[in-house]
């Protein structure tokens, strides 16, 4: 019962769809952008995080639980805390299961004894709730949490039972009891309600997908079709907060809190899989398209409002107001990846690739021990920096803390980056996709059984060249896809028969490939200048230049004393690329400050002008207080 | 002890400064703009908030607390909402004082004595806190607002003794018997801190001037002081959130909640101005300067976050999400209203005008029975009509709402309204200042002690034409000071001496004045386009017209099936005016749709042109659900 996982070693693994996913077994990333980034956060993050959970009392909430000495005054962090822990083991868990690393095995069994201690006879499991002085079990479904936390719990579980299916340490056993807890106390007789948080959505459907237990994908369904049929009660951030506001399959957008929508219509998207309901996963799709199209940064984040850090209405996208929390970003790749599962299509890799390097890779520090929690893109004032022993509220950050309040984000990028590799490929019965480009090594068989294995060889965003050399193969044609990124107008394809355009969306070469073939994309990396559409009124008369994946951004550091706000893009002057530097000519126009800023101005002062380089835009305040903008306005 | 009053019928009355308030005896609005919105308030306005707070419990919270039967679940309204009531009463008196209503005056005795029923016998009195069941006094000083309940008490309670000086209502005995309790329990010996939301510092002030009894204004001053210092505890909204960030003196410009900015400064200019304290009044003024030419929108309306009702950073000024509550608008009347009669500078005046007619104008409807709580400058979706029957979120309005959960505005709107008159003009020893301009009657006695009546006539703002005549001087020359408004280039003045040139500021006619002798301001009022600061990133390539005080909006019910996203402005096909309707030239580009906002489109098509009206923003959706904005995108 604890093991039974014939399912990739990968955070999602439907049994069913277009592409079937490769575990952390299959495929690894070794080097480059997210192979450093992937060292950072297993040498430092996770030691960190860890760290901060304990001094925290996160991890000490189990203990004291388990130990009947519960007190609720004393009970560190929010009624959520218990799901930072969970989102930890889940890091842990793909960690491990990328480096073997026997030292963090035996961290992570330790957390996971602690946990288990914890649990009550019932299979319950929440340090917050039920215990003498605390209110009783699921009485605040708003905004107690208890079924969000489960989700972590599971996906924890079903991370450590992929990776290490053999594994004694009870994580899986522990999940099913309260899983089966939850089947029987929310089932079809049990409580007719939802989470205030989506998540245990998702988190149901791979549980049962790894365990092969059906009850669990039942459940999954279940709460996906009582969302948005009003089971919660009124909130002043109204119902479309949790998305209770229009049920899953009637809803054209996501909206409200951002993370919770995106959680809610991952989950949506394994449960239409896996009932195979094609209206529900029409419905998701044009949730999707839509949410890309109107409701969408140019970094790909997701979510406008800080006031309920949520979706704007359409085109509601300050750049300087920009919520954009990190959590949004990683509940957008688990979206768009399941719906890449099921459909195929190149455009949910685009934007996870979007997503990744502009707001995933953009909240943790270089030295991976402090985070973004929001993401602005454009910073008017120069942050102070955050007290390194304390803990910071989660959305003043103007510059990267090494711990909040309220502290989701940094495991959310834990377990994203330790379990990276899982999104660079997939495989169907014909041949095999690459959808994101690293250096790695792909060592997996088709759907039809034929092994192939492949190594990638790329300094990319750096460089646009991805060389793809077949190191093994079976003696019969398949096809080799590659995506071409919706940006790479003018990409080529160099396979053994010759060069060949590449358009944009996908590129595949089928044949009867030998070991030492060598496929090459090339990517064309000049600088792009994008302009909005004319509805998204913030950021009016600006552009913001591209390289590649990467969103670029102007930061005061690169203007000796002049702040961003006094500069002006001169996009007559070109965008220049010198050795590996983005430079753009800005002119410098003091601010005219009067006693009211509305009138009629007469025209810009002949302005100096100066070439001045751009950065990416995730390594922005690395280098101390700055302001910054992604958006420049033009002279 | 219960009168003693020698101040004017007004609500702001201080021992010193420039030039000295007209009370409600000495002025009168006979008409126009203001008189109707004066006579729908106290025909329907007063009423119908009556009406609702009966209804929601929040009156019936005081029977009950004298009964002693309140039961905190039973407690109807927020913590804050005995303000409401006050707030009302203070309305009622200054109605009562303007139109000597005798059944509005049973009314109010009849809620006094209800009120007073509930004071307990050391003089606290707060239906929330205190009694068994709920939590003790001062427990939660951040968010408890008892103090600021106590302010809105003691507004109430100087409003009616200075229109009413000898009513034996027994209100004002009230207020002095709950502030002698203050001033014990937090004076210099007592609990060194100060209220989550500022209001009894400009209350205490003004019952210290109302009833000469010192200790009230030296409170006021020691609450003043405090702030500032971290006496309140940490909140995630930030100190800021309620000013405790940095002492008021040293502050120089307001932040956070706007409404708690703008009372606490107008509590402190009363301060600066009882206790002679300059560097208080500077610092003020910096705070005024700076906050009015960085964090103000053109409607006159502060506060550009949802998020915490705050101020943003300097120019952060989005129309789509503007907060702009209609009680920061008041708040700020009430700031600048003080600087006016302290410094006796026309800026201020100006702000006021903008931000009556912009502001406090646009929220009641046109009936007076429904308002908006925030003031957005640009409506992106059509509004659904809210609820008659139940009390509607309060940020939430695209309509104007009959009632809010949380609904402060629509009392503090009726309360501005009845007073107005006080606003319109003052004396000083030499002569008259007119500083607002409506039909009204002005009978009064300058600072030495001369007669003075006049009679204003004036269509404004439909008319720029000002008639000012004297009805009856004593037969010295005086000085009669006119506002010339910041916008107003080109005014003109007719005195029975000829015409002159109006420069913008202030313009006066020195003479000695005649019964009959008319004094005609001309004030230019062809529409206007203002253009943003470049540093408002929110709007910029975008322009607002304006006509007179009023600024104007273009709203979807004038565009037949169009959006207003989907127009640009032609500003080189003029902006005309044609039988009073302002009309500018529009090309409708209707929206292309894509996967992804973001690009390099081309440029706009040739689009259709065609003229539309503009409309005062103060008149927006009285006309069914629509979508509006203020600032308006350049072809």
């Amino acid at each position: 019962m604890t093991t039974g996982t014939t399912t990739p070693a990968a955070p999602v693994a439907p049994s069913r769809g277009t592409l079937r996913p490769l575990g952390l077994d299959e495929v690894q990333i070794t080097g480059g952008f997210w192979g450093r980034r992937q060292t950072v956060n297993g040498a430092a993050s996770l030691a960190h995080i860890e760290h901060w959970m304990e001094r925290e009392g996160w991890i000490g909430n189990f203990d004291a639980a388990a130990a009947g000495s519960l007190s609720p005054l004393d009970r560190g962090g929010r009624e959520f805390s218990d799901s930072e822990v969970y989102k930890l083991l889940e890091a842990m868990a793909w960690e491990i299961g990328r480096t073997d690393d026997a030292e963090l095995d035996g961290r992570f069994r330790a957390l996971v004894r602690r946990v288990g201690a914890a649990q009550e006879p019932d299979g319950y499991l929440n340090t917050n709730f039920g215990r003498p002085g605390q209110r009783p079990r699921y009485s605040d479904l708003e905004w107690g949490h208890e079924l969000y936390c489960f989700g972590h719990l599971f996906q924890a579980a079903v991370a450590r039972a992929r990776t290490r299916p053999d594994a004694d340490d009870g994580l899986l056993a522990i999940a099913r009891r309260a899983a089966d807890h939850v089947v029987e106390t929310f089932g079809p007789d049990g409580i007719a309600s939802v989470c205030g948080h989506p998540e245990i959505e998702p988190a149901l459907a791979e549980l049962g997908r790894a365990t092969g237990d059906r009850r669990y994908v039942e459940a999954a369904a279940l709460f996906v079709e009582r969302r948005g049929t009003g089971t919660l009660a009124e909130i002043h951030l109204g119902q479309e907060y949790f998305q209770d506001d229009v049920p899953v399959r009637d809803a054209t957008v996501l909206r409200g809190h951002a993370v919770r929508a995106n959680y809610l219509a991952a989950g949506a998207v394994d449960v239409a899989v896996e009932t195979d309901d094609t209206d529900l996963l029409d419905a998701l799709t044009t949730q999707w398209e839509n949410t890309v199209a109107r409701r969408t940064y140019v970094t790909g984040g997701q979510g406008s409002q800080h006031e309920g850090e949520a979706f704007g209405h359409d085109f509601v996208l300050p750049a300087d107001r920009a919520y954009s929390e990190t959590c949004a970003g990683v509940g957008s790749v688990m979206f768009s990846w399941r719906l890449l599962l099921a459909q195929g299509l190149p455009r949910y890799a685009d934007l996870m690739e979007r997503t990744l390097f502009n707001v995933v890779a953009t909240s943790p520090s270089h030295e991976g021990t402090a985070f973004y929690y929001t993401n602005t893109l454009h910073q008017r004032v120069p942050g102070t920096v955050p007290p390194t022993d304390v803990a910071s509220p989660r959305a003043s950050s103007s510059l990267r803390a090494p711990w909040f309040a309220v502290s989701c984000c940094p495991p959310n990028v834990a377990r994203t980056l330790a379990g990276l590799a899982a999104y660079v490929a997939t495989t169907d019965d014909d041949g095999l996709q690459l959808h994101q480009y690293a250096p790695s090594t792909i060592r997996t068989t088709l759907g039809d059984g034929r092994r192939v294995e492949l190594d990638v060889e790329t300094d990319y965003p750096v460089d646009g060249l991805v060389r793809v050399t077949v190191v093994a193969t079976e003696d019969r044609p398949w096809t080799l896809t590659l995506r071409v990124p919706g940006w790479a107008d003018g990409a080529e394809l160099s396979t053994p028969d010759g060069v060949q355009p590449a358009p944009v969306g996908t590129v595949s070469v089928h044949r009867r490939f030998a070991a030492g073939d060598v496929v090459e994309l090339r990517l064309p990396m000049s600088p792009r200048v994008s302009r909005p559409d004319a509805r998204i009124d913030a950021v009016r008369g600006c552009v913001a230049v591209e390289r590649g994946p990467e969103v670029l951004a102007l930061e005061s550091v690169d203007l000796g004393g002049t702040d961003v706000s006094d500069v002006r893009l001169d996009l007559g002057a070109g965008v220049r690329e010198v050795d590996g530097r983005v430079l753009v000519t800005v002119a410098t126009v003091p601010p005219a400050d009067g006693p009211w800023p509305y009138g009629d101005p007469s025209g810009l002062p002949d302005a100096p002008r100066s070439e001045v380089p751009l950065i990416a835009y995730h390594d922005w305040a690395n280098r101390g207080p700055s302001t910054m903008r992604v958006w420049l306005p033009l002279a």
